[in-house]
């Protein structure tokens, strides 16, 4: 089945509002084989909605929009649908029950213009909406289907989840199966011509490049009329990939390298403290990010500047900062005091300077070794942050790959 | 000018990659007053970016592509747009030049595919790409514009930001003007009504409610000759906003509820710890993300249960975590050593417990008083811990809002 995601509000086209609906709605998909080939995003435009509904007709089995459901003015949404089927809206008394036993609950006013929500197609079927007050709807017109759903992202994802992903996993009846292949340490065009005649190989599945921050990750993608077919075929590239670049392989499919130092550091029981001065506290948020378990091995400590960190810990260094940045007996002083207070085995402690120069230092020091990466990221804070965050993972990484 | 985006890319179409180039572009275009209408996102394919040109010529002035520049098998754009214009590509002795001196700066050897990127075609102009290998490329026809840029969010941002914005905006004559007005404590549906007649005030400029994790946002976009016009618009239509609502207004435009926080605590020259355990250190990482200046006023501590945290401030709790939670005098004493510890004059200190309740505590003290709040999300931990965030910036804001 092919698939056309249409994305409808004025906010996504403003740029205010990032449109993960549509990738959440493309991953679920694409994971029970239904191939997203389109993404229109249009805005809260009676003749834009109806124009893409007629193209999306021609060219797609299955239709999910999102966005325009809510209960003010500018949610036009519905209407359209409604004139695009030629149905009729129809008061549905068990909806408004349930928005007002909704209101009821949180314990909020109900006004005039939630009750236009239990108003609903009469062509349409309802695809209940467990958390929202906007019921998802579905329109079938021969074997095409029409799903309509509102646009606030717990919402969505609850319906496509629920209701949408079992509903088309049972019609479809071709499989397809993708395996993400992450590299680290080598560019784009050197993976490239290091694997030889990809053309060759993409007769078996299909081979994309996808690089990102320093890392490249290669992804697979088999069709066939089942998972065993389709196992076998990214088997058999995923081989000759991992024989060519073997040793730039550091995980596969959701895995992060975060979530990989996190597990290595639990194996190797070690304990780390993480000291970051001027980042935002983005190290260690980045590292602990959808950690499985809690992670009682890894403490974190978050300061504006160096000078605050020191007089946190209690050091009694009197120099400047850049001084002590470039002093390594300094630094493993400081360090060895860290892992004293926190009973770490390793210490990383990472500070970045908003100056002109964006000058960032990690060191990481696991009582006798001292590792140290000095950085410049003459760019916007926010990218400079991200890409030493890539890099201090890619230290710790290295570290613990040893 | 009206301007459609193309996203090229089946990273996109899989849900692999969040467009995030789209709403990048989007708004720029929109502060110089260009109107995205639509948003394509198709895959790597020949025969969806050529169908694609084809639309877009049909209706818009600015047509911006992004991916598909890369060096790699499955980069096929650049060919596309060859065939559409019927252009020829040609060696380009300057840009291989660059390309090399890239290579050598970074240390990276060079590979036969890179190459391929010193061939433009003959009938666009070259729009410098100061970052990454792939050239910008500018085909004119008639009056319409089609800029063709890569999909590498940093290449592609400074490629907009540097010239394409510079040149829309000199061939823009009207203006449009936006406003977000941010709200807190107030449903959608109640602000809605309580704006009264919505439509009569949508004839001076155009109105959205954009609801978000509890908060909601109304934009005002104005279009007119100049930016004063503009301005006269929005300012009459805010105005009846803030008679309206505006008890519930925290903020405007670009300012978010996190800034607003930070900034009252140091015009009250506050100093804040903030001690989190189970949350991977979202609060103090969402706290101070884009913080503009050093916060030498907060301090973060991260740890992964009560437990640890207890034992780093060194605690003597020895009953279980649920009754030192549900006990103010143990919270109390607990926030008070905290306090003793930083030097900080308001403690915040949140627990997450990632059992079945997704039990949440976030505790306030400022030494005498402590404003306690517990929350349930019974949902998937990410999107609770998004939840908890807002939920912890809005206690935050209503203590010091008082």
């Amino acid at each position: 089945m092919i698939a056309e995601i249409i994305s409808i509000g004025n906010e996504l086209l403003g740029g205010e509002t990032v449109n993960t609906n549509a990738s959440f709605i493309a991953q679920k998909l694409s994971e029970v084989g239904v191939e997203v080939r389109w993404i229109t995003t249009i805005g809260d435009d009676e003749n834009e909605i109806f124009q893409s509904l007629e193209q999306a007709e021609k060219r797609a089995d299955v239709i999910i929009s999102t966005g325009g459901l809510g209960p003010t003015h500018d949610d036009i949404t519905k209407n359209v649908f409604v004139r695009y089927f030629d149905a009729k809206l129809v008061f549905n008394a068990e909806i408004l029950n349930k928005l007002r036993e909704r209101f009821r609950q949180r314990n909020l006013p109900m006004s005039r213009c939630n009750e236009q929500q239990a108003y609903v197609p009469d062509k349409a079927k309802i695809v209940e909406n467990e958390i929202g007050t906007a019921p998802g709807l579905l329109f079938e017109k021969g074997k095409k289907l029409f799903f309509v759903l509102p646009g606030v992202p717990v919402e969505m994802e609850q319906i496509v989840t629920d209701s949408i992903v079992p509903m088309l996993k049972e019609k479809q009846t071709t499989v397809i199966l993708k395996r993400v292949i992450h590299t680290i340490g080598i560019p784009e065009s050197t993976l490239f011509a290091r694997l030889g005649d990809v053309e060759e190989l993409e007769k078996t599945c299909k081979i994309a490049f996808l690089p990102q921050m320093g890392r490249v990750d290669i992804r697979l993608t088999a069709t066939g009329a089942d998972i065993s077919q389709c196992e076998k075929k990214i088997i058999a590239v995923e081989r000759v990939i991992e024989e060519k670049a073997g040793q730039f392989i550091w995980g596969y499919d959701d895995e992060t390298l975060e979530k990989i130092v996190v597990d290595k550091l639990q194996q190797k029981n070690l304990r780390l403290a993480v000291v970051e001065s001027g980042t935002e506290g983005i190290i260690i948020s980045d590292l602990l990010k959808n950690s499985i378990a809690d992670q009682n091995n890894i403490q974190g400590f978050v300061f504006s500047d160096l000078l605050q960190a020191r007089d946190f810990f209690g050091m009694q260094f009197s120099r400047d900062e850049k001084k002590i940045l470039n002093d390594a007996t300094d630094v493993k002083q400081f360090s060895a005091k860290i892992a004293q207070n926190t009973g770490a085995d390793l210490t990383l402690f990472v500070n970045f300077s908003r100056n002109e120069n964006r000058e960032a230092h990690i060191f990481l020091f696991d009582g006798k070794k001292l590792v140290k990466k000095k950085e410049l990221y003459p760019i916007e804070v926010s990218v400079a942050l991200q890409r030493l965050v890539t890099s201090v993972i890619g230290v710790l990484y290295q570290y613990l790959n040893k």
